[in-house]
C-alpha cells in the first residue's frame, strides 16, 4: 500500500434493488421530508407514480447547456422546489446537478444507464461549445437509488460500451493521480463486478453486477482522478470527435499492457479479478473490440496526447511510447503480445 | 450478491502518514479555519505542536462517565472552542463524540491505538455503571490523521490482540444484519490489510498495514452491524467480565467455522485474502490464542447468547450449537476440525 495518502470520502445513501425505484424514491422523499419536488426526467412516468411532482423539468440535452441549466433553476425558483429528483442518463443528472450548484437544493438521483455522475460531486456546463467543468459537494447527490430494470432500455451492445467504459474507469484509477489503499480496494471490486456484470448482461442479475460496479466505478474514478487511459480518450475524443465508449473500449487494453509491468501489485489484482483470460478473455466473452478507428496519424496523436500524461503515471511515457501504442491499437495487435514486443 | 440493499456511506477524510501527525493536524485546522482549537487528549505535546490549543481536557475514563462528558462541554463552551482535537484511544475519542453530541463542534481525531471509533457515528455515554449508546452524524470526525508511529507506544502483543480484534470486525461483517456488498467489499480489503499487517507488527510497515486495515474494519463494521461473533463476544464479556480484544480472539475462528459452510462466497473471500494457511495459519503466524478463557458453563453462557443471534444468521443458531461452539473454543479444539465433526 501507499504509506502516505489523503482520502475523502463522500457521504451518500444508496437505495439498490431491481424494480424498487418507485418505492425506493417515495420512501426518500418521505425520509428527506420534502414538500415541492421538481422532477428533471425525459419521461418518468413509473418511477415518479408513488411521489407528488411540483414541477416537471425535460428540457435535458448533452453536456448541460448554460440556457438548459437556467431555465431548470428559474423553475425550481418559481415551483419553491425543496429537492430535486433526477431520473436518467448522465444528462439529466449533469442538469439537476446545475440547479443544485446554485441553489443548494439536494438531489435524488435515479440513473438509468451506466455513466456515473450521480455518484460524484463533479458538475459541468456548456457555453457557446465550451465545456466547464468544477467539483462541489453541493451537486453530489444524497441519495442514489439504482434499479437495474430501469437499464434494460439500453440495448445490450450499448449496455457493453458503456459498462466497459465503467470498467476503464476502474481500471486506470489504479495508478491515476490520487490512486490510494481505498479507492483502489474500490476500484478492484468495481472490476469484480463489471467483469460477472458483463458477462450476463442479457439477465436481470448481470444489469445488477454492472450497476453495482459501475456505481463503484465512478466513486473510485472521482476518487482517484484521470490517468494515463482517461488522458489518451479525452484527447483524442476532442480532437478527432471519436466515439466516446468505444474508443475507451479499444485503448483500455494497450494502457494495461503498457502499464501493467510498472505496476504489478494493481496489474495482478486487475487479472485476478477479472477471471480466467483478463482482459482479453473478458473482451472475447462480452465481444468487445480492441481495435482503435479514427486515429489515421498515431505520431500526430501521440504529440496531442503527451502534454495531458499524469506526471505520477507508473511508467515514464514517451511521444514514441504514445505513438507504438496508438499504432498497435490502431492495427489491433494482440495487446498481450505488443506489451511482450 | 445481495439483490437489494440500502447502504450508508459516512463522508469522512483521512489524512495517512507515518511521522506527519503534526503536519497532518496543522494542515486540517487550517483548512477548517479553526481558531480555538480545545484538545482532548492525556498527552499529545508532539502531535499539537504545529497547532495553537485553546484549552486542554485531558479527564479521559474508559467508557465515557458522564461526568467527564459534562466537564469537558464546560470546558468547550467556557473556551469558546470552534473545534474538537482528540488525540488518544478509543475513550479519548470517545469523550470527542460526547462533546460533539450536544455542541455540533467538527472533530479532528488522532487515534493511537486501533479501536476504530474514530471512523464511526457511533457514541457511549456511562452513568451509574450503565452504558447508554446511539449513533448521530454530528459526533463523526469530520477528519481522522493516522499516523502509524503514534502506535508504537502499543506493546506488540496488545497490537496483535487489538489488530485481531479489528480482524473480527471484518470477518463478523460479511454475514451481519445489515452486510451488503460495499461494506464486504470494504470488509474483505481490511481482512487483506491485517492479515498483512499482523505479520509484521514488529515493524513499521505492519504497523500501518494494520492501522489502515482497522480503519477499514471500523467502517466495515459501523455499516453491516453486530453479526454472530460479536453477539456471542458482547454477551459473554458482560457476563463472565472476560478480557475483551482476548475473547475476541479466542471466539473468532469457531463461528468462522460454524457459518462458513452456509456462506460459502463470503468464506471463500475470507480464506483467499487471509493467506495460506486461512485463520489458522494465520494466528499461528502471530502467536494468537484460539482457546476462550472464563467460560467455565458453556451450556449456561449458550442460553444466555441464544437471545441475542441475529435472525438474518446465514446459518440457524440452536442452544445446542451455541453450547457446542463455547465447549470447543473452551477446550481450544482446532477450529476446523471441529466443524468438521
Amino acid at each position: 500500500m501507499s504509506r502516505q495518502f489523503e482520502h475523502v470520502t463522500l457521504g451518500q445513501r444508496v437505495r439498490f434493488g431491481t424494480g424498487q425505484a418507485a418505492v425506493n424514491l417515495a420512501a426518500e422523499v418521505e425520509r428527506l421530508g420534502a414538500r415541492r419536488v421538481l422532477l428533471i426526467a425525459e419521461d418518468a412516468t413509473e418511477v415518479t407514480s408513488k411521489i407528488t411532482v411540483a414541477a416537471h423539468c425535460t428540457d435535458v440535452a448533452p453536456h448541460v447547456p448554460v440556457q438548459n441549466a437556467e431555465r431548470a433553476r428559474k423553475l425550481a425558483s418559481e415551483s419553491e422546489a425543496d429537492l430535486l429528483v433526477s431520473v436518467g442518463g448522465g444528462s439529466t443528472t449533469g442538469l439537476a446537478k446545475a440547479v443544485a450548484l446554485t441553489t443548494g437544493l439536494p438531489i435524488v438521483a435515479v440513473p438509468t444507464t451506466y455513466a456515473g455522475s450521480e455518484a460524484t460531486n463533479v458538475w459541468g456546463l456548456t457555453e457557446d461549445a465550451r465545456k466547464t467543468t468544477g467539483s462541489d459537494d453541493r451537486v453530489l447527490p444524497v441519495t442514489v437509488i439504482y434499479d437495474a430494470a430501469l437499464t434494460e432500455s439500453l440495448p445490450p451492445e450499448l449496455a457493453v460500451a458503456s459498462g466497459c467504459n465503467a470498467l476503464a474507469h476502474c481500471v486506470d484509477s489504479m495508478w491515476a493521480p490520487r490512486a490510494d489503499p481505498i479507492n483502489q480496494a474500490l476500484a478492484v471490486e468495481g472490476i469484480r463486478a463489471l467483469s460477472r456484470g458483463l458477462r450476463l448482461i442479457g439477465d436481470v442479475e448481470g444489469r445488477e453486477m454492472t450497476l453495482y460496479g459501475a456505481y463503484l466505478a465512478a466513486v473510485a474514478f472521482a476518487s482517484a482522478g484521470s490517468g494515463l487511459h482517461h488522458k489518451i480518450c479525452h484527447v483524442l475524443g476532442g480532437a478527432y470527435n471519436l466515439p466516446h465508449a468505444a474508443t475507451h473500449t479499444a485503448v483500455l487494453p494497450y494502457v494495461l499492457a503498457f502499464n501493467g509491468p510498472a505496476a504489478p501489485e494493481a496489474a495482478a489484482r486487475i487479472t485476478e479479478v477479472l477471471g480466467t483470460g483478463g482482459l482479453t478473455g473478458l473482451y472475447e466473452d462480452i465481444g468487445a473490440s480492441h481495435v482503435l478507428r479514427g486515429v489515421t496519424d498515431p505520431a500526430e496523436a501521440a504529440r496531442l496526447v503527451l502534454p495531458s500524461v499524469p506526471p505520477s503515471n507508473p511508467r515514464p511515457v514517451t511521444e514514441d511510447d504514445l505513438t507504438a501504442l496508438l499504432a498497435a491499437a490502431s492495427a489491433g495487435l494482440d495487446p498481450t503480445e505488443w506489451s511482450r514486443a
